[in-house]
């Protein structure tokens, strides 16, 4: 990022994209996605903190801002899985280096 | 990430750094410090939305996870400049991967 420019369109998605991720849970939740599709439980399983009606909400906007697919699978009994779509597993790419610094810094 | 063990140093980390991007605007300062030191009023420019009160809690977090330096300049009168430490300029490097994803998608 070089001078920002508010009236240029880089600007505005470089804030939107920072949007996203500054909701609480977020970064963790797609994370938990990156290797395998989960369910409901498997995610919260892995994010014990997060309360049930937090990654609720949070599982639909992600799902609304297309990084999140929530895959039904008809078996008996009929169950759902989360995903990433390719747009999130980028976005999972990109948060791996903040986790990389992470590792090295803190 | 793979799975996420609480009891585990990584995982701490990781949601430590969460938690230091997910507070509003942290992104786009570190941004904005990227390329060259900044003034207070420099920084402010970059980012018009953001309140005088705001940004300087949020320059004094920054100095206390050690990502930010302030620099006292001693002309005449005396200034003070902000730049990122390696620790900030890595952290920096990092988010340029989440803009890049942004420019990409969003």
């Amino acid at each position: 990022m070089n001078e920002l420019h508010p009236e240029e369109g880089i600007y505005s998605k470089i804030e939107e994209a920072y949007q996203i991720i500054e909701k609480k849970w977020v970064c963790l939740i797609i994370g938990s996605l990156m290797d395998v599709p989960k369910r409901f439980s498997e995610i919260n399983t892995v994010i014990p903190e997060l309360s049930k009606r937090v990654l609720t909400e949070r599982l639909k906007e992600l799902e609304a801002y297309g990084i999140v697919l929530r895959n039904v699978i008809t078996d008996r009994p009929v169950r759902s899985e989360y995903s990433l779509t390719n747009k999130g597993h980028d976005l999972g790419v990109a948060l791996k280096k903040v986790e990389d610094w992470a590792e090295k810094w803190l």
